[in-house]
């Protein structure tokens, strides 16, 4: 998987200067051009794959031996689908070094094994590779009205749907039965599958569905959300951004509600 | 989550006494008692679940100052699916509490949060969750036939569908794309959701999809599987055993054939 030998001072890449889910640009695009002319130390450089026939390097900020501003990997939502997937992947490889630096087994110090792209023990020889949370993601409808909940991490106040980590011994069904019930009180059914999305923040796999409302009555458990409430599609509030599986969701949900009107 | 508060001696409940992916059975079912006619500590047992009104409770066989033979889970496959499910869940907590003894970011000891079903940090409080490894099962099918392969591991040479663990950065659907290309040299197109499973060997997440032939030759990589091969559905070799998806994914294609035929 990993590629080494190509990376040199003068060979023109994609650089994904990377810590914690932030990243660096160059006048609102990702770096691009050699070691040389961007000052960045290709050594440490490791291709996590290729966009339009070039490499797309991972590095460290720590590597860096001068000041950076860095933005969130957020704000690139944007971006072409195929480069913000390797630009999550960089993310996520830098998260793997910054969380991943002892081994759970024997707390032996671990270091990069280059060619698996994964943390190694230097003391058991344990491989450990990037960590990824299955999450789930779920619109639910009851009749003509989409579910909307408002976080309070949220600042700007947008509402989004409901997700949540999936838990040893649940099925991705059982998780979104349990998340929707837990979050909101209320019963769900006929779950289906929509689609998947990784997400850097800091590494989930997003597995998205869509339900229907089945029984209950919607109590929004507010120490987890600070809204919950059914929308009519004329009146959706501000939502999850564009680039996002939450958005892509409503945005289907919406549609359908108003195809059958 | 927990509820230690219940258990006490006199109490009769299920008993889930785990080591690595192995379980304690009793006349090949799970022991059904209470800790003082069973012998077994209950101070250091953790409710997992509840099946047919009774507890479930998770012990790690390291507390248990005795011998015990224990069994694969594996041969377990066929009990009711939620007593099945809550028994994977008490394996995965086993599996938590063995290979994370060390705190992944800072090297200390940690401990079990009983509160979160979590591990902690003795030294910078952080909480370590129970990993669970997203890996994708698929069925491919081209015409009449399924797509089947023999893995080395498996001894009794048994066929099984193209299974592999997500990479960060990619779909799921990427995901399939890519084990099937990497293990068998063909391309995959009209991937389909099919159903999730928790799989405690040692913890992951199967998210099931079926898949049709697109291109190319079948060439098994080797290093991986000991065969790959098309299969007319008349001539279907040994395969996975009921109750893994593995097993459902292919009934489910070879009925979908037979209903075309």
């Amino acid at each position: 998987m990993l590629k080494k030998g190509d990376i040199n001072r003068t060979k023109a890449a994609y650089w994904c200067v990377v810590s914690g889910s932030d990243i660096l640009l160059s006048q609102d695009a990702l770096p691009f051009g050699t070691a040389e002319a961007l000052d960045l130390p290709y050594q440490q450089a490791i291709e996590v794959g290729r966009y339009q026939d070039f490499p797309v390097l991972w590095l460290n900020e720590c590597d860096v031996k001068r000041p950076l501003e860095l933005v969130s990997l957020r704000e690139c939502l944007d971006f072409p689908q195929s480069l913000f997937l390797l630009m999550s992947k960089a993310v996520q490889y830098g998260h793997m070094s910054q969380t991943m630096r002892f081994c759970p087994q024997c707390g032996g110090r671990n270091h990069l094994n280059h060619n698996q792209l994964a943390m190694q023990c230097s003391d058991c020889r344990t491989l450990h590779y990037p960590r990824i949370f299955p999450c789930i993601i779920v619109a639910v409808r009851k009749q003509q009205q989409i579910l909307l909940a408002q976080h309070p991490r949220h600042r700007n106040g947008m509402y989004t749907v409901i997700a949540g980590f999936v838990e040893v011994g649940e099925t991705l069904e059982q998780c979104v039965a349990r998340e929707v019930k837990e979050e909101t009180g209320i019963d769900v059914t006929n779950i289906r599958y929509f689609a998947s999305q990784p997400w850097a923040f800091p590494s989930s796999m997003m597995v998205g569905f869509v339900a229907d409302y089945h029984s209950g009555t919607l109590k929004p458990d507010y120490s987890e959300l600070s809204d919950a409430c059914w929308f009519d599609v004329d009146q959706i509030p501000l939502v999850a951004p564009s680039g996002t599986i939450a958005r892509e969701l409503i945005e289907h949900t919406v549609g359908e509600i108003k195809r059958s009107l």
